[in-house]
């Protein structure tokens, strides 16, 4: 373990690293698999008591590399600060980004899992990050951070591990999906499944579905952005039409430009199955019991919520600050104003940088 | 035309007519077809002054049994009083409920015209409606009414034939798609041209693009329910799932029993050229120029909108108040409440009823 943290100590790059734990790993419903790769990066430089690490999760569709796609909040000298923090930030278990999921090769073999893997919740891709923690010799993390799905896992960090963390950040993100939500994914999974190229999963070393996973995106591209940020972004400027059923206007190119896009680095059974993991994903109880645990270290959480993100709304922000305050948790909860959308956790945004950073510092 | 009439007074139950125009049918776009035929409905007797005729428009999958789709409002005694009021309701252009549209057959040969059909907007779906109107004889409707695309086409009767109209009642309904309501309808068109059962459109005879028409479906529905309602409706409620990728939660199969229900009753093409036709419809500048039309008769428009209808939120109905008064038109507006999204417009509810009875009878 020694020998990981001192290669990350000297990697100033932050870049992509791969914990191989060779023991099996048991999945919530009673499923293991017999290894597991975790892909990292670590940035920053873990002080001596071990007492600075952040844990940032990423977001659905997101990877390891949080100072590509976090830049605007982690840095040297921005509001998760490099200097200061020594920042960790791994691939979800059943993602596609080199942590170990249904596009990875069984063990001894030339075969994919495919939909043979393991069906995964919130709580087992935690359970994975805390493999790495422990891994990395860490007792505690100073904070857990996590937007959108990123946000679902510092929930569930929370609630399963509170005596290993002192706080949480949990921005645009909710204890449990409405039907709504579910309802979008479910489109965006028919629109895989029923890809004529998905064949049941096993379509690695084939083709693969990528009109229905494009498809998928261009739904979920939707809910990322608000009505206001469409309008201002798109109106109803057209584009030149190539035929009468292909886009004629600018919105709907930027969806399938963006589609397509996104098929050539996202797999689409970790789409079917993390998407799975959302909808059954349910930290209300959890948290609630947290009053009861033992050497709980958390002491607070904040929670950061966008005035037009439609997808996740300000009121599931506001059932994650009560469900805190019952179990005695102390929160900070701010609704800040942006017309992005739910993506608006990932844009730049000096209110969310000032409550990121105080919250860390105080 | 005489003949028609005759038939429709004396006809109780409103069972589906076909009106024959046999001359050349010109579009905005400059193509024509041979010929036309318009499905409809008409119940109630047409007085004779004939100056008691209601026209009703339906909405994207509705059809011309407005007595069917429509009887929280229409009928005797109702809202639209059927006692009082002759009311034609027929089905639009491109349907697929009898009025001439893609999968009709051409003229003279045993092929459906599928994607050869011209592509048409909403203002060539109101001509037809008026060539009807024309056919019975009727030289000026007392109003034209419509929720949803009725409300579109309403709202071009307002600006193509205002000479020809006393009122219009446009229900939950907007003068223009903004770019969230044009990507939702995409990703909808796209799931059906990306069936391999679509064959760019020449599907007919063989099997149909079910899966990809089903899907849009699914997805329109979401649109048309409120969260709230979605929330109250199915909340978390689980189903047995067959498969884990399979329905897991009530709202999905929900969704996908609507969706297949759907493939039965409409066509993949009609979806295309009808969401197209939404989309293109901008009618703005129309009701602009109605100031400027001699011998209008039109002298007052109903809006009403629903406060939790997301597909075609208020303020879109603000915006057409905004017009008609930019144009003189005198207007009624309310925002009725109601936890239903966009299909309140179809669901019993006293305030609708009594705004509408106020203002036909005032």
């Amino acid at each position: 373990m020694e020998e990981i943290i001192e290669e990350i100590i000297t990697d100033e790059k932050s870049s992509l690293k791969f914990f191989h734990y060779d023991k099996a790993f048991k999945f919530e419903n009673g499923a293991s698999i017999q290894e597991l790769t975790i892909a990292y990066t670590a940035s920053g430089h873990l002080n001596i008591n071990r007492d600075n690490a952040i844990l940032i999760c990423h977001a659905f569709t997101g990877d390891a590399d949080v100072l590509s796609w976090w830049s605007n909040f982690v840095g040297k000298g921005k509001a998760i600060d490099t200097n200061k923090y020594f920042v960790i930030c791994s691939n979800v278990l059943g993602g596609c980004s080199g942590t170990t999921g249904p596009s990875s090769k069984k063990p001894n073999s030339n075969l994919c899992y495919g939909t043979d893997f393991p069906t995964f919740t919130i709580k087992d891709i935690v359970k994975v990050q805390k493999i790495l923690i422990d891994a990395l010799g860490i007792k505690k993390l100073y904070c857990v951070i996590g937007g959108s799905m990123g946000g679902m896992q510092a929930l569930q960090w929370t609630a399963s591990y509170p005596q290993m963390m002192e706080k949480a950040i949990i921005i645009a993100s909710t204890m449990t999906h409405s039907p709504m939500q579910i309802a979008f994914n479910e489109i965006a999974r028919e629109a895989i499944t029923e890809d004529n190229e998905w064949y049941g999963g096993k379509y690695y070393g084939m083709s693969s579905p990528d009109k229905g996973l494009a498809l998928a995106r261009m739904l979920g591209h939707i809910t990322y952005m608000s009505e206001e940020y469409m309008r201002k972004k798109f109106g109803r400027r057209r584009k030149k039409a190539l035929k009468y059923f292909t886009p004629s206007f600018e919105v709907e190119n930027y969806l399938h430009y963006n589609g397509e896009k996104f098929t050539s680095r996202f797999d689409a059974n970790s789409f079917l199955y993390l998407t799975k993991a959302m909808d059954f994903f349910d930290a209300k109880d959890d948290i609630k019991k947290i009053k009861n645990k033992k050497n709980v270290s958390l002491n607070k959480v904040l929670i950061i919520s966008f005035i037009s993100d439609w997808l996740y709304p300000s009121t599931q922000s506001a059932e994650i600050v009560s469900a805190y305050q019952h179990a005695n948790i102390s929160t900070e909860f701010y609704e800040i104003e942006s017309n992005y959308g739910h993506d608006a956790f990932l844009i730049k945004n000096p209110e969310q940088t000032k409550c990121i950073k105080k919250f860390l510092n105080n």
